[in-house]
């Protein structure tokens, strides 16, 4: 197993959890490593449940503070080990999340006594289908040891702090007709040519762009998949339009389906499926002390990412950490290394 | 192998041969059957092709008529053997078409000296892929065995001469976007909403009803088939329309796809297949002489059928049969068996 050193350089840090491949589903050789470099700490509780390892302090702070990263990769694609090119450090994992995993490692080693309370998630399982995911399962199984009173996850954020996310809705819209040879297509009534009013209301569609506590977020209504037509000679009775909506954190889940109800009125609509957004909770005063700190403006977290999950257990939650989040899953994903530091740097400030 | 007694009641004639079935591909039983009816008669050559049979009088009249049937059925549906219910006979094959084959065999036995000169046809795989279609086999392999001046194809018409056939396209329109995440869906360009351009187009397409020799067709342009979208969470960058168009047969193929060219300008459009119409042909004097005779007005065929195959040789094709064509491949088909005696009337007093 490799020995992970979490007091010396987190630019190395990063580099060997790295060079430890953890492709979803293949998390254990990282987490073994975590878990046994954690347990060195006298300062800090280490919790597992599967490959998900939790470590947190308890000095009686009044307040807590929940860091998390997840320890999974996509597919290695030829880009292991990382190769670092002055300021950059290139290959699977840099951006998407291991810096800023070696960033939370290293602070859960060197902050014996932080100004809040402080538990590190890292957890498994994040890069494949949500049912796995491994901050779902650590909600399930043990929701008491996510308790908190501010939630950071240390996704790529460009050193930004990027506040909440917006929901996702996938609704799958029917449209009927009847069928008839093609040949005496006046007989039957197209469903493809009826599903062309679905289109009229997606092309009119001007999706709104609502300020929530300071940051715009910015929504979508798009189909993402339509299908129609049995045979070629054959007027369709049936065409379906499966259609995405990204909603602002103003709304939850049955304000987005009311207001997908009343867009396709007179349409048969059905709901996939949904997952909520997240408000930036940035009215948290361990949240505004951060951003403060930061001395950046926060900017709205468009994507859909596990801060969901902590504002589920009505915990606000905000991404921050090193690299463009737009390189994520990328074979040519990097982090710059001035942005690890920086983020290691503002962390470390704000909980000393 | 069931004997046939082609001079006797063409009604038992039609159920001995419905009662033996001929699925496509498994014609063989019904085509040796044929073919040794036929050569008992002396006045009658007899030539095979695979499972086509082709009969035909030589008494040297000047002018000759093609009659024309197909001896397969679509699949059976617990519609075999017949069932007669007074005026009904009912199962597979009794309206598509083997009322209107028993009609051309009892002629064949029957009209020793006809007043045109006749060739018989009985063929397979009509049901099936066009390449297969045993009525093109024989004009590919024996051009001179279909040599006419008029022919009738004996499919379901209700006793109506109908005339010609439309012609029918297959295209292919292809529509860009660009492809995005759909958490930031301006970023790309939906494919399929663009696609909602291609559907307004066919939405306020008026078809044309052109009268052509005399009959009034009706044209038709559809949606059969839409594609579009790859993931729940990703903007598609293509979507395929699959239209299908019916054209009169004033217009040979290259009018009808410069005119779906026109009408789609600015769109990427492939042809996919294609099938010539055939015109009415009812100016011929032996067709003159039929349609008086039948003593009803001819109507326009608006489906594509053999009688395009015909056309192709030159030879002026319309359908004539019994039973309404509508009945086609529906596990219910039947045939009134007062128009299988009335059929074969008609055809008798025009060939005596």
């Amino acid at each position: 197993m490799t020995r992970l050193d979490l007091t010396g350089d987190v630019v190395e840090l990063t580099r060997t959890i790295c060079d430890i491949p953890s492709v979803s589903g293949d998390e254990k050789a990282l987490a073994d490593a975590v878990e046994t470099a954690l347990r060195a700490y006298g300062h800090l509780e280490v919790l597992r449940d599967g490959d998900a390892v939790v470590a947190r302090t308890n000095t009686g702070r009044g307040t807590r503070v929940v860091i998390a990263g997840h320890l999974d990769t996509v597919p290695i694609k030829d880009n292991l080990p990382v190769v670092v090119d002055g300021d950059i450090m290139r290959g699977r994992g840099t951006v998407d999340m291991k810096a800023g995993v070696a960033v939370a490692l290293h602070l859960a080693a060197t902050l014996s006594e932080p100004r809040h309370d402080v538990t590190y998630v890292f957890y498994d399982h994040e890069e494949v289908a949500a049912r796995l995911n491994g901050l779902g399962r650590l909600v399930r199984n043990h929701p008491e040891w996510l308790a908190g009173d501010f939630a950071i996850l240390g996704e790529p954020s460009d050193g930004t702090v990027e506040g909440g996310c917006q929901g996702t809705m996938r609704v799958k819209i029917t449209v009927p007709g009847v069928a008839a040879h093609a040949a005496r297509s006046w007989k039957g009534s197209n469903a493809i040519h009826s599903a062309g009013a679905v289109l009229d209301v997606l092309r009119a569609y001007v999706p709104r762009r609502p300020v929530v506590e300071g940051l715009e977020y910015h929504e979508g209504l798009n189909a993402v998949k339509i299908e129609g037509g049995i045979a070629g000679n054959v007027i369709p009775d049936l065409c379906t339009v499966h259609v995405n909506h990204r909603f602002a954190p103003d709304r939850d889940v049955a304000a987005a389906e009311a207001h997908l109800r009343e867009v396709f009125a007179g349409f048969e609509l059905e709901v996939v499926d949904a997952a909520p957004g997240a408000r930036p909770g940035l009215e948290q005063p361990a949240a505004k002390e951060f951003v403060d700190l930061v001395g950046r403006p926060p900017a709205p977290k468009l994507g859909w990412t596990d801060v969901s999950r902590f504002a589920g257990l009505g915990i606000p939650a905000v991404n921050f950490g090193p690299g463009d989040p737009l390189l994520a899953h990328t074979d040519g994903e990097f982090v710059p290394i001035p942005e690890i530091r920086q983020a290691l740097h503002v962390l470390t400030t704000w909980l000393s």
